[in-house]
């Protein structure tokens, strides 16, 4: 028998490993800052979703973006999971006591955010070229990428109407009944500069534990990410533990559409680009069958409460892709 | 001898005068303060020099009118002269740390207001209402009125080309040299809502201590506004004290287009619509020329460092006022 370091596929160190994981909000950005520690930062790259992006105050708010770079900066507010640490209030304070709308939540220093992000948008340059510089100024060294430069508006269909994302999100508490969604101007969306070379050049792409429906089906959504896909190893995480999200409406949404939230629902979703999935460990006994299904599974801890479960999980991950990449290089995967 | 006090005009009671005043920023709010604290509210009107107002970071800032409305309310820094007392500075740091333009300063409460009254101007409301209702949210009961609702922006002519404002006021700290000014739009604006009212029910108009060039002038320039104070008992107290003003360039612009900065020539400045002046009691050997020239002058205290010096200048200022009016009333003065 062949002893294991001989197999034909030999693995790389996970430290030269080329990565891009798509990526929404909280579960999505804290899987990202566990890849951080454990990768090289030029090979990693994050495709983030822009579909919740919205104006509010006159203001370009990149809710997704901001999560993943605040974390990555180590500036992230770790209690609400979005926002920033340390941040004041009295913006929005004063905003309110004129009257102003104040039901999304800005505080300050995410305001000076907004403030420069929207200056530089209304100069003409390009989302991925301020959130480049804006990492740079955050000592983020990882590349991030918006999934596109072009504007891309994810609507909720609900019982009580079509709602843009933030209206339905944080303005309606997710309590609407979903039916489906649109990611208005994906079609005629290009990806973001840098997207296509990141997905050209990666060994895999981490669908991290984000919203299927929300925060990663808008970065499918838009043209050649999907394909490009198709040409990879491709790994998703259950953003669903024990049939409930940590964070946000996703097992609502499945429940509402007739599915019920599990970790196999999530495979089913991704199924056409998977090459394996992590799901958590309360999870075991529904992987077996994802893994007659020809779906490799990891069932691992995937709830992240400290800095050291990110690493511990983004090691996991990669080791457990590298294994089964070992075992069924993708040139042998079902093509989509 | 008649006594005084059955003069053929009897002196209204100061509560019933009904007064409107022409401020520009620190020195102007400070007595309009005053006089809010001896007038009913319903007897005083303010009209502000809008012509500083500009974009920046996207947001309509109106200098004047904030430091009218916030000192009014109680909550206009003391030491700073602009901007709000308790206030943070978070949103700006924030915006600076990402390369963001920062000289001009804004604070995170006052952002807040700068926000709101950018997200109503862009649904076309009339900064006129906007203001009426931040003073009610105030608590501001008196009227503060912007001199126009239309755009005039102020352009200094300096030795180092046209600037406008506020690139001339804070970006350049009042360095170049100035030789003139000009109120682009002042031609075609039309008073706000209120104003010409105000005027044309005014016992009197007080010129409160503000750069005559470029805080009252421009008020000045609103079509209406000069022929309507020429029906009106003018008083006018000098920013110039013993040669210097208080805060702002007033006399280095004097200087700079060759006119030596006094109280007198701020009289003169304004000599076409006065029929009374305050200056300060240093001021005192320059007003007997001014007294020969036919401008009655009051000297006093006029530097209003205390709560107590605004209320008792105003009351001062009021006094003086209603007694020239009884002793030459106003349609016995030389007609513009």
């Amino acid at each position: 028998m062949r002893p294991k370091n001989s197999s034909p596929f030999s693995p790389s160190p996970l430290s030269a490993l080329k990565v891009v994981a798509l990526a929404g909000g909280v579960g999505g950005a804290r899987l990202v800052d566990g890849l951080a520690q454990v990768l090289p930062a030029q090979n990693l790259t994050v495709i983030v979703n822009t579909g919740d992006d919205f104006e509010y105050l006159g203001l370009k708010i990149c809710p997704d973006l901001d999560t993943v770079c605040y974390t990555l900066a180590g500036i992230a507010n770790p209690v609400t999971g979005w926002g920033r640490i340390n941040e004041t209030w009295n913006s929005l304070e004063s905003l309110t006591t004129l009257g102003g709308p104040g039901w999304f939540r800005l505080g300050d220093r995410d305001i000076g955010t907004h403030l420069e992000r929207t200056r530089r948008l209304k100069l003409g340059e390009r989302l991925s070229q301020i959130t480049r510089d804006f990492c740079n100024a955050w000592g983020v060294n990882l590349t991030v990428l918006p999934m596109s430069d072009d504007l891309v508006q994810t609507w909720v269909y609900t019982d009580e109407g079509v709602l843009p994302f933030q209206e339905y999100f944080v303005h309606r508490r997710c309590q609407p009944r979903v039916s489906g969604f649109s990611f208005e101007g994906a079609d005629q969306a290009q990806p973001a500069l840098g997207v296509m070379e990141a997905l050209g050049l990666a060994d895999m792409v981490v669908i991290c534990p984000s919203n299927p429906w929300v925060s990663i089906d808008p970065i499918l959504a838009v043209p050649g990410i999907k394909s490009a896909l198709g040409a990879k190893f491709v790994l998703a995480v259950s953003p669903i533990i024990g049939g409930q999200t940590v964070k946000g409406p996703a097992a609502k949404m499945y429940a509402e559409m007739g599915i019920e939230p599990s970790a196999p629902a999530v495979a089913h979703h991704y199924h056409m680009l998977l090459n394996a999935f992590v799901l958590d460990q309360v999870d075991a006994p529904l992987a077996t069958a994802l893994d007659d299904q020809g779906i490799p599974t990891l069932t691992t801890h995937t709830l992240m409460t400290s800095a050291d479960d990110r690493r511990r999980l983004a090691k996991e991950v990669l080791e457990f892709a590298v294994k089964i990449m070992e075992e069924k290089p993708p040139e042998r995967r079902n093509s989509i």
